[in-house]
C-alpha cells in the first residue's frame, strides 16, 4: 500500500466520488456513517450467500440426474465457502453477523418464495440469473469500498462463475425444443423484476447503505443514482438472456 | 510404503482376513470381484454424501437462529467435500459415478424419506447419529481395504465430527426441559433402526461388497460376521446416546 492513508483526493489515487475507494477499514471506518453501511452490506451480502447456499441446495433435488445434481450442489457449497469469509470478516470488525444479517433476511426470503422453480430448468436459469446479478453487484459496489473492503469483496467475487454448466444445459434444452425458450424467458423476467423489487424495498429500507453505494455523503442520497445501477445491472442481464436465446 | 505389494502375508504387514490390506489398488484391484466391492463401497459412500449434505441443507431450513443454520450448512458442505473426493477417486479408477452411486439411491433415499426430521433439535439428533455411525462405519471397513482405498477412506473420516456442535445444542435443550430427552431418545431409537434396515437391504443386494465388508472371499460370505459389525456399530451408538442423555 503505497497510498497514503489521509490522502483521498491525491491526483494519483483513484478516489471515489467520497474518495473512500482510496482508503483503509481503519480510515475510513472512522466515520461511524460509512462504518454502518459498511455492516449493512456485508450484512446483505452474507445472508445473500447463506440464502442461495439454501435455495440451490433445495432445488438440487430437481435435478434429473446424479451428475446433475451434484453440479448444483458444488454450486451451493461455493455460497456457502463465501458466506463464511463475509461472516468471518463481519466478526473481525467487531459486527455481530446475526444482527448485521438480520435486516435483510425478509427481502432474499420474499424473493427465494416468490421464485421457487417449478422444475430443472427453471432451476439453472435461476442459479445461472441469481449468480450473474450478484456477481455484477459485486462489481458495481467493489468500487466505492475502501481498499481492505474492497479486497474481500473481490476475492469472492473472483469466485463466481460457478453456474457456467447451467448455460450449456440451457442452450441443449432450447435447440432440442425451441417452445422452452418462451417459457424460460417470461420466467428470467420475472426473476430479474422480483430481485429489482426486493432490492429497492431494501434501499429504501436503509439509508447508510444506499447512501454508500450511491457515493453520498452525510444523510440523504441521490435515489437517481441507484436506479442507474439498477439500470445498468438490468440491462447485463437483458444482454446475456439474449445471447442465452431467451430474448423475452 | 515400504510393504511390498506382494506380500500380503508378511508378519510385518497387519494383513486383513484376504491379506488384501497389504496391497496396493494396483495388485488388489487385479481381482475382479474385489474391484467390483470397491467400487459399490465408493459408490455407496459417494452417494451417502450426496444425500447427507441435501438432508442437511434441508433441515438446516429448521434452525432457530442464523448461528445455528450456518453451523448445519457448514455440515453439509463438508458432506459435498467428501462426495467430491470419492467421486473423484471413482473416476480415477475407471468408474463411472453415477453408475457406481445407482444401486444404492433407493436405501439412502428410503432412509431420509423415513426419517425427516420434524423440529430442530430433531434435526440435531439425526445430524449427530448420521456422522457418528458414518465415522463408525468408515472405520470398521478401513481395515479391510487396499492401502491407497484406506488412505482416502481415512482421509474423508478424519474431516468428519462437525456434527460435535449438535450435541452442546440437544444437552442444553434436556437440561432445560428433561421431559425432551424422552422424545430424543426414541427418535435416535427410530434413526438406528431405520439405518440398520436399510444397511440389510444393501448388504442382501451386493455379494461383493457384502462378502468384501466381511472380509470373504470368493462367492458367498459370512451373514454372520456383517451381524456382528452391525453390532458393533449399534453398541457404540447406544453408548453415544446414553452419553446424550438419551438411555431409550
Amino acid at each position: 500500500m503505497t497510498t497514503p492513508d489521509n490522502a483521498p483526493d491525491s491526483p494519483e489515487a483513484p478516489a471515489g466520488p467520497t474518495g473512500v475507494a482510496a482508503q483503509d477499514w481503519a480510515t475510513a471506518s472512522a466515520d461511524p456513517q460509512y462504518r454502518a453501511a459498511i455492516v449493512d452490506l456485508l450484512g446483505a451480502l452474507a445472508y445473500g450467500e447463506l440464502a442461495a447456499f439454501e435455495r440451490l441446495a433445495e432445488d438440487a433435488k430437481l435435478a434429473p440426474t446424479l451428475t446433475d445434481k451434484a453440479e448444483l450442489a458444488k454450486m451451493a457449497s461455493a455460497e456457502f465457502h463465501h458466506f463464511e469469509r463475509i461472516r468471518d470478516r463481519l466478526k473481525e470488525i467487531g459486527a455481530e453477523p446475526t444482527e448485521a444479517m438480520e435486516p435483510f433476511v425478509a427481502a432474499y426470503d420474499s424473493f427465494h418464495r416468490q421464485t421457487a422453480p417449478s422444475d430443472w430448468l427453471e432451476g439453472l436459469v435461476k442459479a445461472y440469473v441469481g449468480d450473474s446479478i450478484a456477481s455484477d453487484f459485486y462489481r458495481e459496489v467493489a468500487a466505492r469500498l475502501d481498499t481492505d473492503t474492497r479486497e474481500l469483496v473481490l476475492a469472492v467475487l473472483d469466485d463466481t462463475g460457478h453456474a457456467d454448466f447451467a448455460v450449456e444445459k440451457v442452450r441443449a434444452a432450447i435447440d432440442a425444443e425451441p417452445r422452452v425458450g418462451g417459457r424460460l424467458a417470461l420466467w428470467a423476467r420475472r426473476l430479474m423484476g422480483e430481485a429489482l423489487s426486493q432490492s429497492q424495498r431494501v434501499v429504501a429500507d436503509r439509508d447508510a447503505l444506499s447512501t454508500m453505494l450511491v457515493g453520498g455523503v452525510a444523510d440523504g442520497f441521490d435515489l437517481a443514482e441507484v436506479g442507474r445501477m439498477f439500470s445498468r445491472i438490468t440491462e447485463a442481464h437483458t444482454k446475456r438472456m439474449a445471447a442465452l436465446g431467451l430474448a423475452a
